[in-house]
């Protein structure tokens, strides 16, 4: 156990491969659809890339908690992820999730996405052991870069501590930033707390990239010095999010901002949120397959899904081109 | 997903075999000792089990949140259990933690296991998601039983909500005991809270094992019809506990009781656990590869683990044969 003070990276496998470009602007974790017999359907999921794409995504921040990828096994995601590219999704455009509470799992999954040539990776701490101390969460980190060894790695770290019950604070950023500047690249701040994210967004570095978890705090992210969002609702209203985006030193924006809340806040009233961005999906593609989650999701019924519907549709919500 | 109506079993795949006998008494979450590179070490393991079998543990709950089962990958799992049949371990003795955060995972861990004639399967339900429904996680069992489909299988559910953050409520349990009698067959209570256990103790039909989470409950959980104990001390005091198991109706039962109190005190007094009982293995085997953990643990300090050991020989411990 040495990690405590890291080594510098071993050799690049193959240093004439290019570094991907930086990612900024409205990413989707993107909902993972499943088979009747609750298997990954990588046609239906690769179609639904292209179409976020297409239509407002600079990115994929896909196996996301959105994408129930800790529902998926590690083979699952790895084959997932070779059928996008297979299906001519850009690597530079992904960004998977890919921590695990298994350091060998974690290890795997960067390693390959790394290989794959992906943008970057998006990287909850490990989550069953509560109470982890810094000093643990640094050396878990440090383990994975070290053993993937790749120059090219990015690493962005997940804070969702809602949800993993493990936060990623102020100060094991500061110390991983120190400890490993060119490979942890930004962090999605997921914590539904504006005060955090602009405590990270004063500390952040030069190029050290800031996304906030969700399209509510978009408009406030980028008026100080954050890249974009990392957000569930982009599966539905990518279009409209990415408007913000683009148009955030406009005078139109803050009503830009106020009219995806609008659709954001009708999405969060019918949650869980992963069923309700599934049956309005399933909806507006006319593929009822989409409705399917794993357990311990529970799909939406069809009652709450034709009000929630209902609702959308009263704000002028639709999904072109789905 | 019919899941919610569950159907027959499909039939055994080997209706010849014999279905293993039930555990009683203490059971160890066997810690898992890693090499220096962190991998996990079989030989190792296979030598504690085997100390602890003869030590007074009537069987042995590898893979355990005190084993650090989170931090290992299914691979290392299947791994691990097959180095320990073959190292004569019978799998009768055994009853592994099988619960993970995705579906596959915990179906092959439990289709392994049932397979191997393992005595049960300890379960933790998918715990990454939070306020999962009880209908998700009816379904989330469900699956696991349907999907190994061996008549064989003994379900024990592990409730754990300080750590998991996803509990077993009465309510579920009723439930899943109505649709897989044969199957579900106990449960270890880890809240720490009597009350929680001795409702449950009141509930279980005849049959139903019912194991505490800690020593410090060994006795009142025998006097109300539990089974036993499955507990981190274990590891460590496995001869003291099993005397209060045996001898739980004699009258110096409290004594014995407090004994084994005051070293599990001293334990927790030096937590986190896992490095505390590693420490002290490490220290009596004279083996100090067992200090290691993975991250996120940190191994315990030279110092503090000096302070551990003087408090446990003032108490007059020992581990006898390590």
């Amino acid at each position: 156990m040495t990690t405590s003070n890291p080594h510098p990276l071993p050799s690049d496998p193959d240093p004439s491969l290019p570094r991907p470009g930086l990612l900024r602007g409205v990413l989707a974790p993107v909902v993972t659809p499943f088979r009747s017999d609750l298997s990954p359907d990588p046609a239906r999921f690769a179609r639904h890339c292209s179409w976020l794409l297409a239509h407002g995504c600079s990115g994929l921040a896909v196996f996301g908690t959105t994408s129930e990828a800790n529902s998926l096994s590690v083979p699952e995601r790895l084959e997932l992820l070779e059928g996008l590219t297979s299906a001519g999704v850009a690597p530079g455009r992904l960004l998977p999730g890919t921590g695990c509470c298994a350091l060998p799992d974690t290890v795997a999954l960067t390693a390959h996405a790394a290989r794959l040539g992906c943008a970057g990776v998006l990287m909850l701490p490990p989550f069953y052991y509560k109470e982890a101390s810094e000093e643990g969460l640094f050396r878990s980190f440090s383990q994975v870069i070290q053993r993937v060894g790749d120059t090219r790695l990015r690493i962005y770290l997940y804070n969702i501590p809602q949800v993993a019950q493990v936060a990623i604070t102020g100060s094991l950023l500061e110390r991983l930033l120190k400890a490993y500047p060119g490979t942890v690249a930004g962090v999605k701040d997921s914590s539904g707390d504006w005060e955090n994210t602009r405590a990270m967004l004063a500390f952040a570095p030069d190029g050290f990239q800031v996304f906030v978890g969700s399209e509510l705090f978009l408009l406030e992210n980028l008026r100080h010095g954050g890249v974009g969002c990392i957000t569930a609702g982009a599966n539905v209203n990518p279009g409209p999010i990415d408007q913000v985006y683009r148009l955030f030193q406009d005078p139109g924006a803050p009503a830009l901002q106020a009219g995806i809340d609008r659709i954001r806040a009708i999405l969060q009233r019918h949650g869980p949120l992963i069923p309700a961005l599934k049956a309005v999906l399933a909806h507006f593609s006319r593929d009822s397959a989409w409705r399917t989650v794993r357990p311990p999701h529970v799909e939406m019924g069809l009652d709450e899904t034709n009000r929630l519907i209902g609702e959308l549709e009263a704000e002028g919500f639709s999904m072109r081109g789905i």
